[in-house]
């Protein structure tokens, strides 16, 4: 397997750099959780914690909110909130609402989101990836946020280990 | 403060972008062990998990690594397997030997290392950036390689702020 940083077929450059890392962080995310049953997925560390799977739909919920601001131009609606709310604060409503689902389930959860931005990404440009954007009340752009959604789904990734490291030590 | 993925003074573009990403990555971790005493520095996980500051020194020893290789073109010699051989591999060797350290010793090494990486970017460009080398025995380029760099200390700063809330249920 090849693992370069360069332009990517179907994306325009920088948007390629980008893809090449979200779906690098992917690929790992993927990796660490193979295998797991429901019950090791709904495992929390902590009393106070988040299982894996809460961590699993946490990733795709923030990318999830992205889409929603960003490419949609707008705040989640109802359904929407009902929906991606707990995974996306986590917490005592994830911990209530997010447990006894299978592997596949996040998993296709994961895909069905990722496929809309990957197919969003490949009608956008770089001057779009540079164009000013606020984040969490700072100024920022496009490029920051997308490199955010990734950096904190291999935030995830590292505690998704060690929480399966823990597992076998129950 | 602005969050923004773009040009950098004092970089050529690419670089600038991999320094913005490296750099964050750096403030978050830094952020995520302010005000831990020694002995919360210290506290391991699991039996055979990692401290924070264990996971503070492989930051660094991963950066140190990287620079051997790539910036002086060779492998560590006797002196440098001492000093970060046990923070590399992590494990039994790090758990007997990465303990009872300030915070500032940690934070001072990592700065160290980071220092020499900023000035080598600061004189290469981006063409060495896409210049093919070998990472983990597949095709790769510098570019992935300092992606990784940084990727690897995100993975871990998400395990430091689990370790961070585990230490408040010991």
């Amino acid at each position: 397997m090849e693992f370069k940083l360069e332009k990517l077929e179907g994306y325009t450059p920088q948007i390629g750099h980008l893809v090449t890392q979200m779906e690098y962080a992917r690929k790992t995310t993927l990796e660490a959780v193979t295998g797991l049953t429901t019950s090791e997925l709904d495992f929390l560390p902590i009393k106070d914690g988040n299982s894996i799977g809460a961590l699993l739909l946490h990733i795709a919920a923030v990318e999830k909110g992205f889409q929603i601001e960003i490419f949609d131009g707008r705040s989640p609606n109802e359904q929407e909130m009902a929906e991606w709310g707990a995974p996306y604060s986590l917490g005592a409503e994830g911990r209530k609402s997010i447990k006894g689902y299978p592997l596949e389930y996040y998993i296709s959860k994961l895909e069905d989101v990722r496929n809309r931005t990957m197919s969003e990404f490949a009608a956008l440009n770089d001057d779009w990836l540079y164009e000013n954007r606020v984040w969490d009340h700072h100024p920022s752009n496009n490029y920051f946020i997308w490199f955010h959604v990734f950096e904190d789904e291999i935030n995830h990734r590292g505690q998704i280990r060690l929480i399966r490291k823990m597992l076998t030590h129950k």
